[in-house]
């Protein structure tokens, strides 16, 4: 555990890096966020933390709401949200929307007023339609930015991306943040491998966005990314250029590969996990729109016949002795498919799963704080400064 | 915006109301309202929101819950009442009873109590059934004055309305409130023309509290209300009566017309809006009683086939151009039926309803303030000095 | 109502009691706790609720979360816990999981990781599965005591039994503390009768809790604690031996009867209230974990026509009557199936029912403060002391 010495000393760092341009603004895609930005995620969540395994509190609001807003269901997602808001002082309020419903513009700008009147962050998940989620997302940023300008709002709420059809920041942060504990620094992590591969599971239509958000972040600290999936299950090309670009610009690499063996192959990380076919979820959203049911099921059926075609994708213990002295840190968003314990045949075999079961729930565990701290970002424009208070008043959270 | 000087004027204004019989009470019915209690929940309102501005918090409770139930579908009205709440320092919880049910004296009773142990504040919405929200709400707030009175409860939560069958208070306020800032005080309000009128909409059993409301709080400021509807889809009866009444004293007039274009001619205000009628509305209440689903079902057909005879009466740009300078200001609830955007033929042309978004938002922005303002005044005995305090104290709302 | 200087005394002698045990830990059943650790949830509770009547605030916590989880509906029970977390400063989010799922281990393990990242307590009910509930509860409890151990969670959150398939702790202990109050001390329930008796209702499958938690408790005060209910309808046979054991220590006495007269004869306390066969219990979870639906509605037509078979055991002016004066303490846990009000036949006469509204609302009233207790003594290791610095500190409820 850091004790107070160590908490100022990172507030300290915090200082050296440039956040201005989060000052009043959202977060949506990790690739729209400079290195210092992203760094500065990091810090703030280590930092409060810190603070609150020290019994400090981190309760900046008095008063105020977060607003959640998920278009899927959501446990662990929908918990890590009220958890940050509930550190920082907001109180939750869900707005319950339908969840076969995809929103047009109108409405949503009319009701992301309605409901921001004391909000002062608005956390959205929308990952289920291709084209829709990022999209409705900046639809909401700028309808209360409208409201905010107009005079209708009081303040300008911020918004978190819960997860989209593009990227799942609060996601790949926290698995970032867990990947740099675990190795003992981002010092560290040049020329890592990391396989991040398609499994399969007998369930339809999971997101894209874990990987896509995946290969998006994790090449900007010179690692060795590797995509595998099988034919036709690919991610979106756009974030396929950005891992490219990142790789090019932080010294490591990315590549795409066609069979989880070659992915595993001395991988110091691996990511075997679930996805639908960028193709299949297109469509899918076209189907929707049209609101054709029967063609919606037969599209279903469709998938998981073309899903049950790979199920030999799977992170077997034999997969696993293939990586780095056969003990690759395994990683994965939960909940995961597990052989026969969730699922008949799953994404991961349960020996290989129990194995991991800390590291994963300690991966889970820096959500709310990636989360808290991004909004922590947004509200204050001297980061370090608020923080430095919080530490000279030490308020205690449990008196 | 308004500074701290401006606020403690605001505040030394307040003292000259008297407002001693809102402290510890309900508020209903705007009607049994004195004059200097409406215009504190207006002062106070104001003063909560200038506070706001000028981050300074307004967290008068440390603890305790603001209890909402919400027999009919809410978002705006939910959002307003957990915003006011946590503006003052309560946490919100829902009781979340089926909505189709009418619960009864015995069990309303037992509920209101069981979950007010902690309650400072109950927000009730129960609109659907005529002769039975208001009484609803009457027999929460006498069981809990029992709760309290038997030591059964540590303190009296206060009731507000949030919409009944007969008055919809805190949503006629925010429109007056709105009214007010837009004309620049209420001084200016004399011989100012409103038509509130009738709109056609797809849908059907829309309440009449809107129009009762208004009728019934704008005919108290000098002003000139028309009421303009169909044969056929009165208001009840003893609600003219009082605007007729209110009209009488005020100095301004009530009046009821039968078209669109009578109504609009010269107004200053119009609010087009669609509702059922008080006769279709009593019938529905008693089939409810009698659980006759075919006999609601056949009602409803009836209902909508009467409405689509009247599908001119929709507020166009060729009414507007009937108004005060062609410029009245367009009001609304929200959310509005638009025609060619949420249905096909609705309440308002797009092109009206867009012109007026930003002023349509502002006159909801007013609720939460409303709402926390009602609350306020039955809390405090003497909210002047409270609010004096809070300005004093001068705690931050974001630290 | 208590002034300060009696509360400060109640704080002294809670000193006297030994409750370093609860410190960091779990509430599950009244008999897994020390005579102490009873007396001193009672005290607590009273302090509580004495400190809440003269408005100083027991907010001890400045964030964290209240996590509830009910695998069954519930009213009363939800908002006397989200009472008792407001009241201490915690922040109440749901974990809505379905109703009918009987979870499994690996499952409800890492849920509990999920939820609990910024959570102090987790109430949980799960009432409906006899050999689940406690067991759900036990690896809840497991788990979370792991991931503190293992670093996944910065604190170990409290977990509150809000009833399980075994015990329903804190209702058993609200209704004795109403006891309590209503005789003035525990010195004065020596030797007084308590009929704890089966009540005919049309409903079925009520858990066993309630009549379990009440003979394993009130047998601990040297009171005569009488059983009474219809062949076959036995409780679980470990929680009788715990009630005979219990009444032969604290000099009271604990018995079954055949009938209700029997029981009523002389008693100052009934207690008359519906409960499903121990041995039904048993079968209806078995038929649950094999999802045969047919097999679940056949079990409820031949429990329903059981249950009529025994419609004369009901709670009449009549057998009140033989109760000692004629005026036992009627009790209830709520909502009670009343004779041609909520019924036709049910549990108890209307006016009987009727007579002992105050009392049976007082009783109820007594939950949050029993739930509040049973945090506070867990999260302090000197609960007196910090009591006193409560006191000593003054800060207000309401401002």
């Amino acid at each position: 555990m850091k004790d107070k010495a160590a908490i100022k000393k990172m507030v300290e760092e915090l200082k050296t890096l440039k956040t201005d341009d989060m000052y009043l603004n959202d977060f949506f895609l990790t690739w729209d966020q400079s290195d210092d930005e992203i760094a500065a995620v990091f810090q703030v969540a280590e930092i409060l933390r810190a603070m609150r395994e020290n019994n400090i509190s981190a309760k900046v609001f008095d008063s105020g709401l977060g607003i959640s807003i998920f278009r899927d269901n959501s446990t662990r997602t929908r918990f890590s949200f009220a958890s940050a808001c509930n550190m920082l002082g907001l109180a939750i309020q869900d707005l319950d929307e339908g969840k076969s419903q995809i929103a047009h513009g109108e409405t949503v700008r009319e009701t992301a007023n309605m409901v921001s009147f004391m909000a002062d962050v608005i956390g959205i998940r929308d990952d289920m339609y291709i084209g829709k989620g990022h999209t409705y997302m900046k639809t909401v940023a700028e309808a209360v930015q409208s409201g905010y300008d107009d005079g209708v709002l009081e303040q300008r709420p911020t918004l978190v991306n819960l997860q989209c059809d593009i990227d799942h920041p609060t996601q790949s942060m926290a698995d970032m943040l867990h990947v740099i504990n675990h190795f003992g620094g981002v010092e560290n992590l040049k020329g890592k491998k990391v396989a991040m591969t398609w499994a399969y599971s007998p369930s339809y239509g999971k997101p894209l966005s874990v990987p896509q958000g995946i290969i998006g972040l994790f090449t900007r600290f010179g690692m060795d990314v590797v995509l595998a999936h099988p034919e036709g299950y690919n991610v979106m090309a756009e974030v396929e250029e950005v891992a490219k670009k990142n790789a090019k610009k932080g010294g490591g690499s990315y590549k795409r590969v066609d069979s989880m063996a070659e992915a595993f192959k001395d991988a110091d990380i691996v990511y075997p996990k679930s996805w639908a076919p960028f193709a299949v979820m297109e469509e899918r959203t076209k189907i929707v729109e049209h609101g054709d049911e029967a063609a919606l099921r037969a599209l279903e059926q469709t998938c998981l016949a073309n899903n049950a075609k790979f199920k030999e994708w799977t992170c077997t213990e034999e997969l696993m002795s293939l990586t780095k002295d056969g003990k690759a840190l395994y990683m994965h968003c939960l909940p995961a498919d597990i052989t026969g314990v969730s699922c008949k045949e799953g994404e991961v075999e349960a020996s290989v799963f129990d194995r991991y079961l800390v590291p994963l729930y300690k991966e889970a565990s820096y959500k709310p704080y990636v989360i808290a701290a991004m909004i922590f970002l947004a509200k204050f424009k001297n980061p370090a400064a608020k923080l430095q208070q919080l530490l000279d008043t030490e308020a205690e959270r449990i008196r």
